[in-house]
């Protein structure tokens, strides 16, 4: 391995200057799992915390894309860096149900200052989250001054995808009962800004509405959540949405709470890293150790319970 | 602790003998996860795998109680002895929000051959669905012939939680776009059976339609996905319910599947308790010691990237 090794640090180097295709390549290699990808990781992490991370989640076909594509040229036009994650959890078979949207995002494909990137998920979220926070940082550490995550989902897993932005921007649109519904029953995380997108659609004052009062029944929070109305494919309510993800970080940092924020993510994330790794060791002594497959079968067989099968499969990873 | 120990024995005769008080002790012995919880489903294991497991998950507001309501009437009407676990992950604050569903299970609280118990997550969905999983185990060896979990969700994560079914029902209504989509775009694993609930609201038929349409996109199953209109309050379409879950289940014996269902679960859950298991010790460990305390100081410094610091954690897990 020799010649990989001599390549490891040209890579840092190249990625620090911002080259995308450096960036490109160290994602691959975390996205791999491969061993490289983390040293890389571990070498840049302390060129990282510098880029603004805005999360966007909410149920597919809200038009999280489009949106992006629109915060994406605003942030062009004020000369930013920009870097997008795409993460779709959606099966291989119906990544067309998906591309629609994707497409929008090509007018910035070419833009040398633009990185964008997907990330598909074979496996668990816990894998894939940790994927993402790495590809984030490198992305951070690529010297972009902003980073957009976006993942698509409607629950509580998919939502934590996210939680290593800085700002989290729901996207919802007329229709979106079961998200409004999930608020209200505090299944879902609250997040920093709901965009209700397709504003323009029958419905969305009520979507409005009911968004509002769902927000209502939590406890008291140290933060109003701003509501705003999107026509993402004609830009309408675009500028409103830039203003208040800004907003929301000025006052994270007014208040001294970015740095509590960040503390806080980076604790989840890494007890979240050590359970996706423990768990992807375990699928694969499913696959290759005989003596965990015979300890599965103990617990087909009703002789061994499943939490004692457990504790034994913790105490064998010693 | 001999009192305690001398009484296990006890709790897991009159448990086994189908008394209700010690079904309920056994019960939250695994909730609060003490250690004579996890022995006595250890004890009970080998008398497990006799009940008819079915998972009923869904976005809240779906009406699932009423069904499941509707659903215990029926099966104590063919004398059959059953259990429900309703598996709340909503915050403290809004349980009030959800009490009107819950309300409708009542007229069966007295009925001694019908028991009923509801968990509530305070903590991360992995604690949840170990927790669950012991507490169906638990129900089943008390003799139930049926056992009912339901879980409030509208992600992959709240549908893990239902994994321990034979048959996993997933209920939606009109207006229930968010989860329709997350079907089509491959987010969300497809039930065995889909029930479309409040069935006379306008707009019903539009949204069996649209599920229709979700289930052709993805890849062939084994086995068609059967629709099922209901309105659960006036008893409408349940006895047709009712006959689809046994369909699914007289086909899973058919073809043999049922045990390489049940197989594979176990193996999942097994994999889920070790994950969940390893992330409290991590949680506790946060709040207990420096060490790891010093350890995420040095990660929010910047001084050791996440990945590492994950990796000290499994270590000094050893």
């Amino acid at each position: 391995m020799p010649v990989a090794r001599t390549s490891l640090p040209d890579l840092a180097e190249r990625l620090l200057a911002g080259d995308k295709r450096a960036l490109g390549r160290a994602i691959s290699l975390v996205e791999d799992d491969d061993p490289e990808g983390w040293a890389l990781v571990r070498e840049l992490y302390p060129r990282t915390g510098n880029a603004a991370v805005v999360g966007i989640t909410g149920p597919p076909g809200a038009g999280k894309s489009t949106l992006l594509a629109a915060l994406v040229g605003h942030a062009r036009a004020r000369d930013r860096e920009v870097a997008v994650l795409s993460v779709d959890p959606s099966s291989p078979f119906t990544q067309g149900a998906l591309l629609g949207d994707r497409i929008r995002l090509v007018d910035h494909y070419l833009d040398p200052h633009v990185f964008i990137r997907s990330m598909a998920s074979r496996g668990s979220l816990g894998g894939l989250s940790e994927a993402t926070l790495q590809a984030a940082l490198l992305m951070d550490a690529a010297g972009k001054d902003d980073v957009f995550i976006e993942t698509v989902g409607v629950g509580q897993a998919e939502v934590d995808v996210v939680d290593h932005a800085d700002t989290v921007v729901l996207v919802l649109m007329p229709g979106s009962g079961d998200s409004i519904q999930a608020i209200k029953a505090g299944v879902m995380e609250i997040p920093d800004v709901i965009v209700v997108n397709k504003a323009d659609h029958a419905g969305a004052d009520a979507t409005v509405r009911e968004i509002r009062a769902a927000l209502t029944l939590g406890p008291p929070r140290e933060r109003d959540v701003p509501i705003v109305r999107t026509r993402a494919r004609s830009g309408e309510g675009v500028d409103e949405l830039v203003e208040r993800i800004a907003e929301h970080r000025a006052w994270l940092i007014g208040e001294g709470l970015l740095e509590e924020r960040r503390r806080r993510n980076l604790a989840g994330e890494v007890i979240g890293l050590a359970a996706a790794r423990l768990r992807r060791r375990l699928e694969r002594s499913l696959a290759d150790d005989p003596s965990v497959v015979e300890l599965l079968d103990e617990v087909a067989a009703r002789r061994v319970d499943p939490a004692s099968a457990a504790e034994q499969l913790l105490e064998r990873q010693s």
